[in-house]
C-alpha cells in the first residue's frame, strides 16, 4: 500500500499576507484589478528580461512584507523557485534579503509546493514565519523553452501563454483567516505525452491523481468546497481533468476553476489554450483567491497548481513529459 | 536582529540507509572503494548522457532502499534535485517510483538541503520516512555549463571537475545511529565574483556564513567535531574558507575536510582545483562519511555542502554568482 500523501495541519497556520504583481497583458485581463502592481514595461527598467523577472519576485516579496508591516529579518525561511534554468529568477531576485533560503523546483506547481512547505514548517513549529515566492515572464520563457521572440515562431492552438507575474505569500503560526488545513504532496505522473506545446494535456492526469488522493485520504467530497482550483491546465487540460475525475466518480464540474482560464480574456487576448507559468497560479492565488478567503467570500477551496517537469533538452531527445501537482486546502473557517 | 537559521532536531532522526554510485574516474579515485557501484560506461547503457545521469539517481535510490529492505511505497516523501536545466535528471530518474515528490534546487548544496528537509520532516512527525537524492554527471554538466565535450575547451587552473555520481539517503524517525541533531538553513551570499570558472572562491563565503551561524547560534566550537566537511570548494575555495573562518576567530584548520579535495587523486587525475557537482558532496557523504558515522569511527561531524546559484545565461549577462550552503550536524551519539 502506498504511503498517504495528505498531511493534516492541525494547528491551522494562517496566510497573513500575500502580493501579486503582473505585466501589461495581465493588467488588461479579467484579473487586472486584483494585482497589487502592474508593470507596463516588460523590462521593468532592467537591461535583460531575466533581470526583469527577478525584479517581479523582489516586488512581490517587498509588497507582501509591507502589507504585513514586516521586514525581511522577521521571516524565518523563504521557499522560492521558478522556471528558468537553475531557478535564477528566484536566486537573483531574493539574494539581497538575506532570509534563510530553501530553493524548490516544481515548474508551474511551485506556488503550491512553497505554500505547502511554508504551512508545514509553521504548523509543526519548525519556525514562526515562512514565505513562498515564484514568478514567470513571457519573454524569458519564450527565449528558453521555444524561441527568442524576434523569431516570431507560430504557436499551435494547444499552446498556452506564459504569464508575466510574480507572487509571494507569508504563512504564520495560527492567528487569523485564511487558514491552511491540509496539503497533499504530488507524485510524478507521466502519461507518455510528448508534445511540449500541449502542456495542459500532460498535466491534467497529475492534477487528477493528487486531487483524487486528497478526497480518498480525507473522505471529503467536492461539494464541501466552494472552488477546486487547478493551476494552468488551460482549455484542453481542464476538459481532460474534469473528464478524468468524472470517470472515477468524482464530479467537480460545478466548482472547478482553472487559473490558466481566468488570467486572460480568452476571446480577445489571443492566448490560444490559456495561460501558464509559475506566475499564473501564483498570482491568481495571491491576487484573487486569498483576499476572497480573507473576506469570507470563499469558505473552503482546494488549490492544486500543476507543473510539467520537462526541459527543452528532454523534449529534443524525444522524452515524454513527467508532471506533478501539489494540493493545499485553504479555509476561512477556524474549526 | 536576523531570524535564527539553526533548527534543533530534538527527537534525533536516524539516517537508516544510504547509497553512492559513481563513474569510472570516481572509481579510480581515493574514494573508489566506498561506492556501492561503479559504472565504467559514461552512458550507463543509455542513449544520452542526460538519461545516464537519471539512471545514476535511479540506481542510488534502488540500492538505498534495498539496503534498508524497503520498497518505494514505504517512503513517505522524496526530496530531489540536480544541476540540469529544470532538474530533469531527478524528475526522469525518480518518476517510476511514484513516491510523493518535492523538487528542490540548491545546485551543489542539494544533498545538504535534501538531508535537512528529510530530517526536519521526520523529526517533527510530518512523516515517518523521508528520502533525499541527487546526482551530477561530467558530460551533462560540460554540455550545459561550458561546451559539448567534443569542443575540447581549455580549462583554467581554478576550474573544478564535475563528479559523475548519484547519491541517496533515507531518514527515519529516531531508531539507530547515525543521528541528525540540527541543521542550519543557508542564506544567499554574493561577494560579487563573476568568474564561472572559479566556483570555489564564489562559494567559500557561503560556507563560512552558514558554519559561523551554526557556531554562534549553538555555542558549539570546532573542537567538538571530528570533522567539518564542506561540499566542493576545491583547492582555491578551501583555502579562502579556512582564512575567512580564521579571521573571524574560528579555527577549523585541524578538522576541515572538503569533498572536492577528497574525490580524486589531485596529482594524477588532472582535475585542476578539485571536484564539484551535486554528486560530489552527495556521494562523499553517502559513500564515505555515513558508514564511518554508523561504525562510530566519526562521532560528530558538520556537513555543509555548497552551491553556486548561477546559470550560463546570467554568466553571459555579466552577473555575479550568488551562493548558498546548508549545514547538517550528524552524530553517532544518542544524547
Amino acid at each position: 500500500m502506498k504511503a498517504k500523501a495528505t498531511i493534516h495541519l492541525s494547528s491551522r497556520p494562517s496566510v497573513i499576507s500575500y502580493a501579486a504583481v503582473g505585466g501589461k497583458k495581465e493588467g488588461e485581463g479579467p484579473l487586472g484589478d486584483y494585482f497589487d502592481k502592474i508593470n507596463d514595461d516588460p523590462y521593468l527598467s532592467c537591461t535583460t528580461y531575466e533581470q526583469a523577472e527577478s525584479k517581479l519576485q523582489k516586488q512581490a516579496v517587498l509588497i507582501c512584507l509591507n502589507k504585513a508591516g514586516l521586514q525581511p529579518e522577521n521571516v524565518d525561511v523563504l521557499f522560492g523557485g521558478d522556471l528558468l534554468n537553475q531557478c535564477v529568477s528566484t536566486t537573483y531576485g531574493v539574494r539581497s534579503f538575506e532570509i534563510p533560503f530553501l530553493g524548490i523546483y516544481g515548474a508551474c506547481s511551485t506556488m503550491s509546493e512553497g505554500l505547502a512547505l511554508s504551512s508545514i514548517f509553521t504548523d509543526k513549529g519548525v519556525c514562526q514565519k515562512a514565505m513562498a515566492v515564484t514568478s514567470s515572464h513571457f519573454c524569458t520563457a519564450e527565449r528558453q523553452y521555444r524561441f527568442p521572440l524576434t523569431y516570431a515562431g507560430q504557436r499551435p492552438p494547444t499552446a498556452q501563454w506564459t504569464v508575466t507575474a510574480g507572487a509571494s505569500l507569508l504563512v504564520s503560526q495560527h492567528c487569523k483567516a485564511p487558514y491552511v488545513k491540509a496539503c497533499t504532496i504530488g507524485r510524478i505522473v507521466d502519461m507518455d505525452i510528448t508534445d511540449a506545446n500541449n502542456m495542459g494535456a500532460a498535466m491534467a492526469p497529475a492534477a487528477f491523481d493528487t486531487i483524487r488522493n486528497f478526497f480518498e485520504e480525507t473522505g471529503k467530497t467536492p461539494s464541501e468546497f466552494d472552488c477546486i482550483v487547478t493551476g494552468d491546465l488551460g482549455k484542453v487540460g481542464s476538459r481532460l481533468f474534469c473528464d478524468l475525475m468524472q470517470r472515477h466518480g468524482i464530479d467537480v464540474s460545478a466548482n472547478h476553476k482553472d487559473c490558466g482560464l481566468m488570467m486572460y480574456h480568452m476571446t480577445d487576448q489571443d492566448v490560444h489554450a490559456g495561460a501558464s507559468g509559475c506566475g499564473c497560479a501564483g498570482s491568481a492565488l495571491c491576487g484573487y483567491f486569498l483576499p476572497k478567503l480573507k473576506a469570507g467570500e470563499i469558505k473552503n477551496m482546494l488549490f492544486a497548481a500543476t507543473g510539467a517537469l520537462l526541459s527543452p533538452t528532454t523534449t529534443q531527445q524525444g522524452e515524454s513529459i513527467p508532471c506533478i501537482s501539489h494540493l493545499v486546502w485553504l479555509s476561512s473557517e477556524d474549526n
